[in-house]
């Protein structure tokens, strides 16, 4: 009877993004491991799911302890079909990432690498995203290894409640090293737009979306404070959008 | 100078859908209407940004007091590219739908209307989600048009708090009147997905995502409970992920 870990790992930025294939080599050491990424680069695909088209998974690897595969899907879409159609158990954790660049505050919101997170938390598998703060494809991920490793050993051992998952942003690096991790809040910052108007060689006008990030949150116990202080910020994160402190005050 | 109300329309079933529509003739009478709508349905959608491909927009009606575009783009980028690139002040009321098919509960966070809402609601504009209980292109709205007047009015009159839109679904149409308007919470429930799978003509299997609605939710005062009991829901939203209840619990 095989007694490792079951652990899913997926992401939104494709198959072939550096962070997924860092998540896959420390996960193998962790437990038995089944990757599904997608076909194309899915980031800003939030918790989108494919319902006009049909779904298509291509296995590419198929080794003892190790699976992979691709699809046309939304990182949503992956933790559906792993669940329901690739595998014959209840998967242990189910981990998305490393993302290339930040998913705190806001950013969650717009996350197809957190989308798969808080689906896997909807049906009570212990999820977390892995989010490192630096874009470039190179990106050096190497400092990340052991923050991913010490947490996913902790949640593998006690579990997360049904409903909750867990938002792990990483600093990029740098000549000082991380501080230690702190459990924290969501910051309240957003995103301001830049649409940048272009015209084609058809004389159309066509937009590219743009912007620049604002947190105006000053509290202590937020992601962004916790990254500013070269902190790993893990944020306890759910789905309920309801807005409880307003309930009581409207009125029809 | 122009007193009356600007009132942008957007929604995720595709410019063509009939509850699209049905909400632009609703608006009319309460302001001046920028409806931007996309080229194909969007159901499904989320909270996702198309930042891959540039965005196109095209005006196919421009009268006095109504102004009509589509796009290619998902509802959040229609929210945006309206804010933008299309008005040149801030609009005083943004509202999404009406949709065909219900968004409370869980359905808020698949919902492509309910990204427009929330991303209007980040900005601070005043901004409502409306949705019909009943999936059909020629489903019945008839009876919906007096709750979204009366509820638009309202929060035209007295604005939303910054970072709060509503989730508004109406019972689909009966023998029975609704019954009035209950300010409620977003229910625990979920979907359980069922996937089909099929064999294509050239012997390659594909998946169908379908699934069917569990509410394990006992609560009275939940968004699903007013719509069985034959009320509008009206759930006011925010954005904040954290799970405030587990951040102090959570310790490495």
């Amino acid at each position: 009877m095989n007694k490792r870990p079951l652990i899913v790992i997926t992401n939104d930025d494709g198959y072939n993004a550096k962070g997924f294939k860092e998540l896959i080599s420390v996960m193998r050491k962790l437990g038995d491991v089944l990757a599904i990424s997608s076909d194309q680069p899915m980031s800003g695909m939030s918790h989108a799911v494919t319902i006009q088209t049909p779904l298509r998974v291509t296995q590419i690897v198929d080794e003892p302890g190790f699976q992979e595969f691709r699809s046309n899907g939304t990182p949503v879409d992956m933790v559906k079909l792993a669940k329901h159609s690739l595998l014959d158990r209840v998967p242990d954790l189910i981990v998305s990432g490393i993302n290339h660049g930040s998913n705190a505050s806001i950013n969650i919101i717009y996350s197809g690498t957190m989308g798969a997170v808080l689906e896997a938390a909807i049906d009570g598998i212990p999820a977390i995203g892995f989010s490192l703060c630096d874009y470039p494809a190179d990106a050096d991920f190497g400092h990340a290894h052991e923050f991913i490793e010490l947490i996913s050993r902790k949640i593998l051992a006690d579990g997360l409640p049904k409903g909750i998952g867990l938002n792990v942003n990483i600093p990029k690096i740098s000549d000082e090293p991380i501080k230690g991790i702190k459990v924290v809040r969501q910051a309240e910052a957003r995103w301001v737009e830049d649409f940048e108007e272009r015209t084609d060689p058809f004389r159309r006008k066509y937009y590219w979306m743009g912007g620049h990030f604002v947190n105006g949150d000053v509290r202590e116990d937020t992601d962004e404070k916790a990254l500013q202080d070269n902190y790993v910020s893990v944020v306890p994160v759910q789905i309920d959008f309801t807005a409880h402190n307003y309930v009581d005050k409207l009125k029809f």
